[in-house]
């Protein structure tokens, strides 16, 4: 399996960048001073499609020869990927067709139609959901794009890593930590290796619901582990039952200790980057917020990136978290 | 009067500009198929305290001699400037007494409070509020900050326009016209001040609700003319009863045609923003967007910037938005 280099980051970052937004680097003095750390939001969720996989579709879908593409382009994804896919695809003029599973939210699928993705609703678990769409790009001889374990989906991603340590430095922060919401392991994949060349002293940390924490077990352990994949979470976009093959091999060199977090402290989170940050947060983009506030790393006193990675919510979920919390 | 030129505005940058956020200018390319203009957003709920109040109050406070202001800083507002001069005032290390009205939304009280401001809740209409705030000041000998009628306030929140200025033309962006959300007017003012030296040929358009078009009316008329005062309105950051002499003067000079918006529309702009943007906006500040959206100007195939100035919103105002429309 080859792997990013930082070059490699780069390189994606030079074909994406005039596409993508940089997205802002939010502070807030009165959320500092309440929990007694210095947090910067990344905000992703301000990035074309409302999400980070914006970044790493287009960049996987650019370095594929537009003849190799004729038969169109295809993917699973709970919902983010699948909106990136389907805006690429547009704006390249190709066809898309996006599998989704059946409780993938409302605005992923409706934003993904609107793109103008074909959308299969997939009856059935994360693999088989794989499966089918591995079976049916065979069939079409489309052109399967991988939400995370992919060489140019991780470089694209890690585009974000490029913008922080560049945010970082112009603004003169040191930091000590990032915190990156984890599902497949891409986006922290990327961000490791750009900052493991740009801020080698931050740690990066993955951050994961409750129930679905096995990039926390795989590196606690040092293989790849499972989830049992009995629990449910708010968290629709981190719902994997395992780490990327790529990915793990990435994060195992250069990433510290995993983080869980429940969805009530994930509310909680959507609820303050309401009230401090005025942006939108789905559960998912959110969660690393929460993983800042919790008592699990001793953060007091420390400078800490929070990659808040999307914000495609549907109305009821998000109404709810701010009117409860 | 004397009234603030270019120079000022850019003095007054040079002086805010360590402490304020430079907010993005977000777009969104489905967004703009759908209304078949090119709106770019200057995100002031992004800015410090929630909203570009925090430009103007700090430039304000920070031209007046420290010996001064001793006895402390006093203002009356509706919310937002009531919290920027609060702010400004703790991060400074000044006392701060904020008069606000009985009807301003809880989070706007509550965040004026939680910087350290000593909040008077003021029973009675706007110009009993000022005439109390005045009396006030003169008994405390404390220093009262204008929301706009101020030349250092209106040359605060014109760095506002000294910004789109630069990001438009980093980006080669032509505009034909900004929508700014209008109160007193020291917004609209700040802005187009700045945008007759660096972008003469936009429009500049002052946005009000219904029934507080104050602006939009004197503005036809060619001289100050009061609200009816009997309409309610969900925007309560905009419900002045007429424009301020210094800011009428400058804006009856550079600026076109008010528009003027229904409640109704506004809260389909905070849902839109909240959908294609992921920002919070409150009623006050989504009004621009929904002037873009509106027929009342042709502005198809336009390049627009919405100034969307602010976010402070209470939760149910904004599930309520969201979850209608």
């Amino acid at each position: 399996m080859k792997t990013p280099t930082y070059k490699d980051i780069e390189s994606a970052y030079k074909k994406i960048k005039q596409f993508t937004i940089k997205t802002p680097l939010l502070e807030s003095d009165e959320f500092n001073q309440e929990i007694g750390s210095r947090v910067l939001i990344k905000a992703e969720c301000l990035q074309k499609t409302g999400s980070f996989k914006f970044r790493g579709a287009l960049n996987s879908i650019l370095n594929i020869e537009k003849s190799k593409l004729k038969d169109g382009i295809i993917c699973y994804s709970s919902g983010n990927h699948a909106q990136a896919v389907a805006y690429v695809s547009k704006i390249l003029g190709l066809e898309s067709t996006v599998v989704m599973p059946a409780t993938a939210p409302e605005m992923k699928v409706e934003k993904a139609r609107s793109y103008g993705g074909k959308v299969i609703i997939h009856q059935g678990d994360r693999e088989s959901m794989e499966f089918y769409t591995n079976e049916l790009a065979l069939k079409t001889k489309s052109t399967l794009i991988k939400p995370f374990d992919d060489f140019n989906v991780i470089a694209g991603q890690g585009t974000v890593g490029i913008e922080i340590a560049e945010q970082t430095k112009k603004r003169k922060i040191d930091i000590n930590s990032v915190l990156v919401p984890c599902s497949g392991g891409g986006l922290t994949a990327g961000i490791a290796i750009a900052l493991s060349e740009k801020i080698p002293n931050a740690s990066i940390h993955p951050v994961e619901p409750k129930g679905y924490e096995d990039t926390a077990l795989s590196l606690k352990y040092g293989k790849i582990i499972h989830n049992s994949k009995l629990r449910k979470s708010i968290c629709d976009a981190l719902l994997v039952p395992k780490p990327g093959k790529l990915t793990f091999n990435i994060n195992k060199k250069y990433i510290s200790k995993g983080l869980v977090i429940s969805d009530q402290s994930t509310k909680k989170a959507m609820s303050l980057a309401y009230k401090y940050f005025k942006i939108v947060l789905e559960p998912g983009g959110a969660i690393s917020l929460a993983a800042a506030i919790n008592k699990d790393l001793n953060l007091h006193n420390k400078t800490i990136v929070v990659v808040a990675s999307g914000g495609n919510v549907d109305e009821k979920i998000f109404s709810s978290a701010i009117l409860n919390n």
